[in-house]
């Protein structure tokens, strides 16, 4: 099975049981609305493809691990999009939850799916209940406080930010996770995967800028130039296009040169480029190297 | 150690854990001020209680666990009161946390503290791992959908509710857990706990009606006669004060008998109906009898 079926499966049936037969239905309708269209699902993406590379001997617990990941990464999506925050229109190129639903809806979604995720893990321990737990710590940790998205988005009310900090937690943070949970679910040590986590955040946080800057809302299914709209730090406006595309490459070379060693490292550093090359928009490669254009 | 020392003494370790040494300052201290002041802390005293009542042969489990369902009960509580659903001024007597602070950290900080309960029960599995692992199913049912809190502020949605449903997961669903989880972190099956839970959440939620309707503001912490304002469902308004009364010991004396064998059955009944003389307001019982007054 390919990996975008795995999680399309396991994806479905998690909504489903969230849906249950009594639920409220338009909750229920929300909970589904949040995680689709799936678009590229890149952090369960990469979470699979490490198992797979460790092994992957409890295919239905990296599963569940891949899962677990994608909704709480939707909840923040969902989270992040109300009015109190970025005020989002639009959400991989429909109306963001609040605007289809409500904002109640949209709050009580978002923490429907946190929930779902944790309990996905439990529910998928079988005979390992020690990664499953190890699995559930790591999700925790990537996703509260002090250093997950939680924190990443709460430096955003700070008057001086640690911009490290910001970063590790903002992006970072889910990359991290993907990788970590990723050789967890296969039985590995989740210390060796965390420096490949946080560089594929770092480059992804490079081409996120590029293409906020690059790209048009039809491309995006967001608003375009929001970085420079809300002012915030953005790799084009401190190393224009090309410098930003260097910039890129390096962080991505240093990522596959950080993967440990295990069975299926080099398809794993191959599924690594393939996917990166995708991140950075058309055009970017091609573009003046004048810095601040 | 008091069942309360033992609950603050957790809670404050986990808060801090929370906190770290890089957090955002404002969301760190955001999450202190939802849990703080405790006030009865009821539902990880019954959890507790009926942990004890079982044995509690794995005490450092059932703190965590009663640590885990009440910061999500204050989430919960921090997520109702955002101007998008009750847009509270109040609550235990200060300021709501939006208010305090603002409305993205009172996303953020329900979001976290839902996180922390997930994460402290993994944490805490110690050599009890299956134990840990149905704790945080069981966590993850109560709480989310489609039986769960979430569950049941959703069905505020809709505009046909099924009352059963939505009164069993608005009020009772974290009763539940609470029976429930203290047995589990016990080594004991979940399902002969339902029952208790469910009816003490029955009890509470009349015992709720009356504080509203009988009480003021200076008393409660929160607006009074909130759900007349609202129009919703209420046991003085269909029953009348000194009928509300009755339906509640009747109740509360369901919740008794339904109490399963164990070793500390005698002392959790005594501590059950202590505790339920408190929820009901100086007066409800020395009251006319006139319904609907």
């Amino acid at each position: 099975m390919r990996i975008s079926e795995r999680i399309d499966a396991t994806m479905a049936a998690a909504i489903k049981a969230g849906q249950g037969g009594v639920a409220p239905a338009k909750l229920a309708a929300a909970l589904e609305y949040a995680v689709t269209p799936g678009g590229a699902r890149i952090r369960p993406t990469i979470l699979t493809s490490v198992a797979m590379a460790c092994g992957d001997d409890r295919p239905e617990l990296t599963n569940a691990a891949a899962v677990a990941l994608e909704v709480i990464h939707c909840a923040s999506l969902v989270h992040d999009d109300l009015p109190c925050f970025d005020d989002a229109d639009l959400r991989r190129g429909k109306p963001a939850l609040h605007r289809a639903y409500s904002e109640p809806l949209a709050v009580l979604a978002g923490d429907s799916l946190i929930i779902m995720g944790f309990q996905i893990l439990a529910r998928a321990a079988g005979d390992a209940p020690a990664r499953a737990l190890n699995l559930i710590d790591i999700l925790g940790t990537r996703t509260g406080m002090p250093f997950g998205i939680c924190a990443g988005q709460g430096w955003e009310s700070e008057e001086n930010i640690d911009l490290s900090a910001y970063h590790q937690a903002k992006t970072g943070a889910l990359f991290i996770a993907a990788t970590q949970m990723g050789a967890v679910a296969a039985g590995q040590e989740a210390e060796p995967w965390e420096e490949l986590g946080a560089r594929i955040g770092e480059a992804f946080q490079v081409a996120d800028d590029l293409r906020d800057a690059l790209c048009d809302e039809d491309t995006l299914g967001k608003p375009a130039g929001q970085d420079d709209l809300h002012g915030r730090p953005n790799a084009v406006a401190s190393y224009g296009v090309a410098g930003a595309v260097k910039r890129f490459d390096d962080i991505l070379g240093g990522a596959i040169s950080s993967i440990p060693a295990c069975p299926g490292e080099a398809a794993l550093a191959q599924m690594v480029r393939a996917y990166a090359d995708k991140l950075v928009p058309a055009g970017a490669r091609g573009r003046s190297t004048v810095p601040g254009e």
